[in-house]
């Protein structure tokens, strides 16, 4: 018998107890152990619950409780879950956790806390897809050269919906927060930080990559329009939003930002709120994981893969993948640094003389047009829709900063990534 | 210090020693320890090979060399494998095998024998794609619904040049000779068994059913033509050769077949030699798997990847996912009883009343007709191409038992289950 404390019984709290309790017996006959949940921390007694565990608001309810081996957080948020789980790997409890935030800032400190204690977060990246088990432990043999994930679903169905159904941005915001697949404020997901945490985990597993959110660039969807959708489309591209991690000799690039994908690519077919992360090893090729994201029930699937091996194993690998990270070698690239194509839309005054001195520009920054497009925006401007042949970032910043102080140009230029 | 013993040093045994070389870095920090190949089992010690391993012809200088920890089995074949096997676990040292046959006929033997001893095999399924860590350990908390996959690359990368590029079965399977993908007898490859091999073995992963290849339904690809193709274009359809698990009730089934499948699924995208595989966990939903299926590196990638789980922990799981089967509850439904939909290929006489005739046939065997197409295939011979509604396997054999005896029906009709 394996005793567990849910540290925060919302949604997946609600579906981890459901599931150990529905699927009890193919449990058991896998683990060769009963998974019982001991005990229910909740901040609110009073609220009604379809549940039937012991409930307590007072976390030492569960950390004190020397009966129970794991601890599972849920309560979300940073600085406090990090004490919880301190404290509870301090008394020597293994720890599950789906806390993605918790993770960004604080997965080396729990590495080293953890050294011998089972920390476990599958359900902190892509929800019900195992990914962290199958980059840790599936792809163990390779030096990983890239991750491509589709790493959040808000931002997937918005950009499906608006490439299937030219829908405009601000609708589709709309009826993603009515559906429930957005927050009231919706930057966390549109603004590409959500994935930026999965894509910081993901990295220290593949390169032992000790970056915080604050240190990569992290673009999100919230400037894309119809006219953008309508040139991939021309040229045979999707529009998603990836999480990318690159190995280019002994620098590692970390970005999140809406990107251009030839259609052709596997990732590109991913759609709707499902979540799909591309992985090529030196060895193995591109693996491709997909599923979904979100949800009670997907995300508990993951969170009780974690109890279960545990239950089966105790630790079954270091928290992180590396016992001696590789940090030494490998170092995050400044953005400054990448190397790109870029597609970008100008609006510009619709008069003479404009075309040749926008292609001065990006001339004097070192920018190579490989493809253009000119159409009408109202009565007296114009959109250029334009992609580049590789560049540096840099360039493109620069570029960007110098068009956007030339009087023709009648908006701030957009900018998305080819990869 | 881990020390392995590799029993079959051809291409995959060669990626093993190889890669365990050249990524020795990112293993160690990985795994805590340096693995080392401290001797490979070849038939002929004359043939020149590109590898500094000691080589030996003898089994029994890896068997009695207690020094090696690991047994990795790569010779291939089944019973003179299953003794070799055997004798590494009596001995107490941990086997990894790629022999995905040796599994279909001895896996619960194994289970038994390898009680307390690491005995993996993430190889023998899907190559590089980490399906058994994924399906054992990753979807663990599921009752798994359906597993449905693309798990032979030679049929993929046949069918997928019938579809996009109209070239006859018959040239495609000489280039795929030609290239290295196909046998020179291809029938393990086109007639099913390789896929049914895997199946078999993902099968005893999410449901503890111990069945053998002899016990199932496996059909091959030789049948299909251009004319199945333009149907299934016609009406939305991808055509794949499908390993299919599936959970009704008590009942499991288990096929290997050409499937039509919808277009828009995410299984119907996988093109070429590329393998992938879907999986419906009850609780999860959909997760699917894609990569490359053969190949050596590929292949010693996943070798690697339970050695390296080895290194870290020695037996983490159950070797077939159970403590105690559930078979006592499931058990393998009867071909007779599979509930599909179908497509059917009738080259008929092309004269007055035939029509008539076969669709009293129909109606005889209770079966519903869905679409029907006539084309003309000779001057005085049409193809009926046909699609049902949801029908009984059994009342399907029935029918085109009693249509081969029709005298206006010119070759044996050709059916093709939509999944």
């Amino acid at each position: 018998m394996l005793k567990v404390g849910i540290i925060g019984v919302g949604t997946v709290g609600t579906s981890v107890a459901q599931i150990l309790k529905d699927n009890a017996d193919v449990i058991s006959a896998r683990t060769g152990v009963a998974i019982e949940v001991k005990m229910g921390i909740v901040r609110d007694l009073e609220k009604v619950r379809d549940l039937d565990i012991p409930l307590s608001d007072n976390v030492d309810d569960v950390l004190d409780d020397e009966e129970i081996d794991v601890v599972v957080e849920l309560m979300g948020g940073v600085e406090e879950a990090f004490e919880v789980v301190k404290k509870a790997l301090l008394k020597g409890k293994a720890v599950v956790t789906a806390n993605k935030a918790l993770l960004a800032y604080h997965r080396y400190e729990l590495q080293e806390l953890a050294k011998d204690i089972a920390f476990e977060y599958e359900a902190s990246v892509a929800g019900g897809i195992p990914i962290i088990n199958a980059l840790r432990d599936g792809l163990s043999a390779n030096h990983i050269e890239s991750i491509m994930g589709i790493m959040n679903g808000t931002c997937n169905y918005m950009l499906t919906k608006m490439t299937n159904e030219g829908v405009a941005y601000n609708d589709i915001l709309k009826e993603a927060q009515r559906l429930g697949y957005a927050e009231s404020d919706p930057t966390f997901d549109v603004g590409g930080y959500d994935a930026a945490h999965k894509l910081l985990i993901l990295a220290s597993i593949a390169y032992g990559i000790d970056a915080k959110p604050e240190d990569i660039l992290i673009e999100g969807i919230q400037n894309i329009t119809q006219e953008d959708i309508a040139f991939a489309k021309e040229f045979g591209y999707a529009i998603k939003l990836l999480g990318i991690a690159k190995k280019d000799g002994n620098d590692v690039e970390l970005r999140v930002h809406a990107a251009l994908i030839r259609k052709e690519k596997m990732i590109a077919k991913i759609d709707g709120v499902m979540n799909g992360i591309s992985v090529v090893g030196d060895k193995v090729g591109e693996t491709l994981y997909y599923g979904p994201g979100a949800g009670g029930d997907a995300t508990a699937s993951a969170v009780i893969a974690n109890i279960i091996d545990i239950a089966r194993a105790g630790k079954k690998a270091p928290m992180l993948g590396f016992d001696k990270p590789l940090e030494g070698l490998l170092r995050l690239k400044a953005t400054d640094d990448i190397n790109s194509k870029y597609y970008l839309r100008i609006n510009v005054s619709d008069r003479a003389g404009v075309l040749a001195k926008i292609t001065k520009v990006f001339e004097i920054h070192n920018i190579s047009v490989e493809t253009m497009l000119q159409r009408p925006s109202s009565e007296s401007s114009a959109n250029l829709l334009i992609s580049t042949h590789i560049a540096l970032e840099k360039d493109i910043q620069d570029m960007i900063k110098e068009l956007r102080t030339l009087d023709f140009i009648k908006s701030a230029p957009v900018m998305i990534r080819i990869v």
